[in-house]
């Protein structure tokens, strides 16, 4: 490759903004001279060797760069991320700029070979991998050390002289996407392969799966209906209800997994290999040597980090989780109290307020959850992981227990404590239904407002009638970096999980769950997509082969929910009466019922393959193929 | 490497014998010599490019070959292998002749770089894929077709033109591993790394299991050893018991991944890449394209499989197991024929009497067991899976399942349906024990008998009063061609297998099982080192990087245990006390613990890394560095 490098030297190619860089104001002239000349340095020189320009607006030079690359540096860097194309003959491979023509769509002049995110990510993914050679700090700010392989972007990021990085919008592009995604009222898939060119593979990925899941949910929604609509309370049809959701929440995620394999293939993510993973931007500690890759970084002391962890973090977490069951103990007594109000003054006023203790339970677990999650950020961040895969793995596994035992603590205490199927069905309505209007007005809405209102008032700052297409660039720049930073997928997988309890966990209580599920999955999709593409900056693409560790989550509230319905079951009336003469009996055949019931589980899990047969096939033959190249080496 | 390969030509080396093939008697000439001549055509030819004499004894030419190879082809078919080994940085590599001088212990003159484990592994990797160019049958016999690609080997052995081939045992390494294996009497670790040189890395990886096994059943042997001294019928000391077996058997499972990690580290087959699979020996099917490799070769509908697994060998296993439980309900009946015998007329006979049924029984479950296994081969081989892993897997699952119901269906009988306690502990102690002596009777002192008494009569035959090291070649290829073949490690770890059942399944009322287990373990080391080194054949070592199957399948095991442990608690009379009022509260308590047991193994499990650090550092090392390396490119 290096000489392909030398190709780039005499190159000179048209400038397309891909990425923004905003400086803060009175960033010293040094600093951006050394900045903008390690960015458009050779690679040979340790630099990026990408274009960079000043975003000169009417108000003069802002701070605001703007940075693109050439066709041929794109493609090289294309290489170096280790991007997964479709070829001519429609197998998937790595791109390799040798290898270029047996792309599919590949032309010396067709620019778009490349997506646009495809391009930005790897400008961020170059920018990133910018680093110190023999600076000790950055230039101007002698408090910004540097060390040499220390990423320059990262250090520049945390000492605050770069507020920002983010990809431009491609105002057409996301015209055509918004049109085809949520731009006309009808029936049918999202362009799921559109949003992965425009946001990613993440984002696709998520979208991916709230579609996936709200189809997969439809079967449950229809056969629940009915035990509304006829009021049935017969046991035998609340356990064959329960029994198909159990088995049939088993295969819906099985067979996410062969989605997932598919989506991923088409999309290349499947077969690229992961990149070594640099320490995260907020990780500190002791200059030393790093074992895998012999380069001097910061390390810290992994028992320190368990320490901190089991000493102090998961205490703490302990403590939350004893606080919000405390809050729990206060709700029922309002409950209670407002019962005997209704029962002393019996009035339209008495039965309204029967519903008030849920729902102002409701609007507190979702203030209890938010703060909790600033909690549970501040302390992950203090563990000081080295990894942002494995803080974010930590953050998820506190954020996940926490609201877990919010959301659903007050059901089960209602269900195996008070025995009370009755005010269960209620309360399981009432928190559902509340924290899905809450979640959609909060996530969705409220900054939809907030930003129309903000581009209305920015418009008319400018004087501008124009509409979003006719924007110049610095119009554009100066209207995105000011829009709001989407923070990544966690809060929607994690609105889907708590919904997935909602359905699973008491199905044969409430079959009606399905139905508000599936109906607010629907808006959820369209507001979802209101909100990538109206309320926040572009996010950088990120590739990823599946949806992590929410795999395992959803896995798990499955198998908490055999136990919860198995025993929801075997408490009712009606099954109790099967066996009048021994309580025994009847719990001993609930235990077998729910053994058998989790061993089907685990035997389907482990028969159904994770990947269809043709992809399987096709990674096997691609394996073949490196092993056969080895040998002729 | 195409030019390394020319190196050959003119190199000429002595003659080292390190496998012999045996053909049939009667063999046509014209196929010896086409045979022989691929052996030994270049490469560039399709041949296999290794040296071949014809083993000449007294009784001249008996169609037996040596095969052997010179240095430098050796070190070409272990970059073709991929063998990994050590480099002088102390790290792990995968071979290349390029870059041979790097690692420790080589010098062009050093024929010991490679163990003779591995050259015989090489050779025979060589010889399975000397395959068919356009030959359309082997030449002589019309009937064994050929067809470009297929492995010429594997063709001749169905066939039945080539009878065995089998790599030589190296007489003095052997007398030396005997001697620190089993030679003199004292406590201590095996020679793994010995053994792994001489055997390869599947069968010491059994032996270390072994091993580790054992001691970890020391602990729980050394604290049941009080219960039977001191006749504890306490259950509060049994669920003391029950529980440290149950969270211990967790732990062991897991520190063995780790450990197996550091063994198969250390010997290079962690980092080992899986070659790819070609279709095993008995695979047929009418000639079609591989989708994988794109090569010509039997293909086979995996719908018909499929079909002939569920429509024929599913209901056949169903039919076995029961036919054994069939089995079982008469020996039952017998039981009570003897004790009513026994209270009829009390004698020393008629108590002796009492034990005849569990005898009778332990036998005829080993030998249904024999004629099940035999079934099952045949079934699944009938199933014609493709691969050799496919067929072992479901071989294994197969079995797996016969042997189990075979073994514990009487006690889960005893326990659960007759819930009498000292029968049970009376029925395990007899059938752990009886299963113990006729395992270790079978399978190494019987052969053990037979082979000293074979090769005593062959020396008689040839009159020779020659210690083994001292023999011929001629007379060394005689005998061992005589041996048994020694058919994978199957067997083995199947014993320990049900062992660990015993051992765990019942464990709060017999804790005795663990001494046993340990006692018989002990003894199994030195009897299977005796099987390996006296009685069969030189196995060919194959590489593999954890035990595969049995991890799942001991695990399976130690999560059934807690269930069964569970049960037996509740059913104490102790624990049954504890609950005068209510049976209900009881059930409930215990399937409370047993779900809290079962939830903190799947926690421990999780959070106990399957590699130590430094394993797990070293990996991340090697795959930055083919990162960089391909960043470099």
């Amino acid at each position: 490759m290096a000489e392909s490098w030398s190709f780039l030297d005499t190159v000179e190619s048209k400038f397309r903004p891909l990425v923004v860089i905003e400086l803060a104001k009175g960033t010293k002239e040094e600093t951006i001279e050394w900045f903008t000349k390690r960015i458009v340095d050779k690679k040979a020189d340790g630099g990026a060797q990408l274009l960079i320009k000043p975003l000169v607006t009417e108000n003069g030079h802002e701070n605001i760069y703007l940075v693109g690359a050439s066709h041929l540096r794109l493609l090289l860097g294309a290489e170096t991320v280790g991007l997964v194309k479709e070829c001519n003959d429609n197998s998937m491979r790595t791109f390799t700029y040798s290898s270029r023509k047996t792309f599919k769509d590949f032309a010396d002049d067709n620019h778009n070979f490349l997506t646009m995110a495809e391009c930005q990510y790897i400008i961020k993914h170059e920018l990133d991998n910018l680093r110190a050679k023999n600076e000790k700090m950055i230039p101007g700010y002698p408090q910004a050390k540097l060390y040499p392989g220390k990423s320059i972007v990262r250090r520049l990021l945390t000492s605050g002289i770069l507020v920002q990085i983010f990809p431009l919008h491609d105002r057409e592009e996301l015209k055509k996407l918004r049109h085809s995604w949520y731009g006309r009222v009808r029936v049918g898939y999202q362009p799921l392969d559109d949003i992965r060119c425009y946001f990613g593979e993440t984002i696709a990925l998520y979208f991916g799966f709230l579609e996936y899941f709200t189809f997969a949910l439809i079967p449950m929604a229809v056969i629940g209906i009915p035990y509304y609509v006829f009021a049935w309370e017969d046991y035998d049809k609340y356990v064959m209800f329960a029994t198909f959701n159990l088995l049939w929440s088993t295969v819906i995620l099985e067979v996410w997994k062969r989605i997932c394999a598919i989506l991923t293939y088409r999309w290349g993510t499947l077969l690229m290999k992961r990149q070594f993973e640099e320490p995260r931007p907020g990780f500190h500690g002791v200059l030393g040597i790093n074992p895998v890759t012999g380069r001097e970084e910061p390390v810290y002391s992994s028992i320190k980090r368990q320490l901190r962890i089991y000493l102090v973090s998961l205490p703490f977490v302990c403590l939350c989780l004893y606080f919000s069951l405390y809050v729990m103990m206060i709700y029922f007594d309002l409950e209670q109290w407002a019962l005997d109000y209704h029962k002393e003054n019996e009035s339209n006023f008495s039965s309204l307020m029967l519903y008030v203790p849920s729902i102002i339970y409701a609007v507190v677990i979702e203030i209890m959850n938010r703060i909790y999650r600033y909690a549970a950020e501040f302390l992950t961040s203090w563990e000081n992981h080295r990894l942002e895969s494995s803080y974010q793995n930590h953050l998820i596994l506190k954020v996940l227990v926490f609201n877990f035992l919010n959301c659903f603590a007050s059901l089960f205490y209602i269900a195996f404590v008070l025995f009370d199927m009755k005010l269960l069905r209620q309360s399981l309505a009432t928190l559902l239904i509340t924290s899905q209007i809450l979640n959609q007005f909060a996530e969705s809405l409220l900054p939809y407002w907030l930003q129309k209102r903000h581009s209305k008032r920015m418009k008319q700052r400018t004087c501008s009638q124009k509409t979003d297409i006719d924007l110049s660039l610095a119009e554009q720049v100066n209207m995105e970096k000011e829009m709001g930073t989407y923070l990544g997928t966690f809060d929607d997988y994690l609105e889907l999980f708590l919904q997935f309890g909602y359905v699973s966990l008491f199905s044969c209580v409430y079959p009606l769950a399905a139905v508000f599920a599936v109906l607010n999955n629907i808006t959820e999709i369209y507001s979802d997509a209101l909100k990538m593409c109206r309320v926040y900056k572009r996010p950088f693409a990120e590739p990823t082969a599946n949806i992590g560790v929410w795999q395992l989550a959803f896995e798990t509230m499955s198998v908490i929910s055999v136990v919860t319905n198995c025993m929801l079951i075997g408490m009712s009336p009606q099954v109790d009466a099967l066996f009048p003469d021994s309580k025994m009996d009847l719990v001993l055949t609930v235990a077998f019922v729910e053994h058998l019931l989790l061993a089907i589980k685990f035997i389907m899990a482990f028969v159904i393959p994770d990947k269809p047969r043709d992809i399987q096939m096709k990674l096997a033959r691609l394996e073949f193929e490196s092993l056969e190249a080895l040998k002729q080496q």
